[in-house]
């Protein structure tokens, strides 16, 4: 038996999520057919980051096991990518210890939201970026994000709507930038995030950056633990999940 | 009578490229339709560059006649956005002198060529980058480049199948940069481009990059004003019109 590790990017435009679901197309259950055909055996992953509808991804990870050793497992990859659509493209392969799990294994991961911040959309980059035509001011956003590091209860910054034991979790870094096209990249790098909470946290410093609210209202909002005190959702397709460090 | 510039971008991926023909989707039969809508009244554009299936652009430019004094020149972008698909976005409109031309007035034109240059695909990027796995050596490429730079015959970067009167034209400058995701960007500004040109400059270019022609041959194909001696033309997906400047 081998454990095998999958390094998986997409575009998820055109699907509902990662998760797989009866009658939808999800990457998961793409993913899953793929590996079935390849080893003419029912295979299912267990992935790492259950991404919503329209949120894309340069590194999300899952892994399978199997019995067949025929297949050297950094070839898995290329042998999966033939049976993929070009919206999903495997990026490596590797084997990895039989009790490794992508979910519990202690880990980093890193989140990039990508606003658009002109007067028009760009139509190329119309599919992976938010566009916001009010004037950001990102140094404003700079200074309000230091409230978000550290070990932190990110209740207010989480959808009303989960279930999970903790509402603690820790964010390394984040990094805001604007390049000369006007797309403003949102980086974050933390050990674990609830349910939304990159989209929330990049709709209410986008409420600072465009002066909706003040800079401290970014504390305020973080000891208040309640979502309805943050800013909006932020939408899925600016996006990506970039890595998942172990 | 007023003369109207806009300047438009747009993702070439389900266009029949920019110039009209009867039966097709292209993007000036497009405009001319959001046009015609909007002032009630037939109204036909005229282009700047005739960009092939599937090249983007940035910054197109076309104008157009009108008697309608009703709404001003700058708002018109708005007005056409809101009868245009999200592939094509008008970035501006003004007023022009009656007599300029988009194609007859002197200009400069700025074309971007990008390629991914990795193993495997990025799904996000796979609409407007070339995917090129094996190594490539920009380092070569920029040397061979210089070749180019100036005012040339550029026969043998030319689609044999054009009727021009001269296929002597003067090329600016020539970039050529790896950004930290493996793309490679090729930036041309010239003052004017055969058909296919940068493609076939950008096929000839990769094939020193990989090694397969050294970089002196450029200057040979060059002399040569033989387009059987160039590379193949790059695929149409990489290229983008960036902007035209009068």
């Amino acid at each position: 038996m081998r454990r095998i590790m999958l390094i998986i990017a997409y575009q998820g435009t055109n699907y509902c999520g990662w998760q797989k679901q009866i009658g939808q197309k999800t990457v998961e259950g793409t993913i899953n057919k793929a590996l079935s055909d390849l080893f003419a055996k029912e295979i299912e992953v267990i992935g790492a980051s259950r991404t919503d509808t329209g949120v894309h991804a340069k590194g999300n990870v899952a892994i399978f096991d199997t019995d067949n050793m025929s297949i050297p497992a950094e070839k898995i990859a290329y042998a999966l990518n033939v049976r993929l659509p070009l919206d999903i493209r495997v990026q490596s392969s590797k084997e990895v210890r039989e009790d490794f799990h992508p979910r519990y294994d202690k880990n980093r991961k890193n989140y990039t939201y990508k606003i658009l911040n002109k007067a028009i959309e760009m139509p190329i980059y119309r599919e992976y970026t938010y566009h916001v035509h009010s004037d950001i001011d990102i140094s404003l956003m700079r200074i309000a994000s230091k409230y978000l590091i550290g070990e932190h209860d990110f209740k207010a910054f989480c959808s009303a709507n989960t279930e999970v034991k903790s509402t603690v979790r820790t964010i390394y870094d984040i990094s805001i930038d604007r390049d000369e096209e006007d797309i403003i990249s949102i980086s974050i790098e933390g050990n674990g995030f609830l349910y939304n909470m990159v989209r929330i946290i990049v709709g209410t410093l986008l409420q600072v950056g465009t002066g909706k609210i003040s800079v401290d209202q970014v504390k305020m909002i973080l000891d208040s633990k309640n979502r309805d005190n943050a800013g909006p959702t932020a939408p899925a397709k600016g996006l990506i999940l970039d890595r998942i460090l172990y």
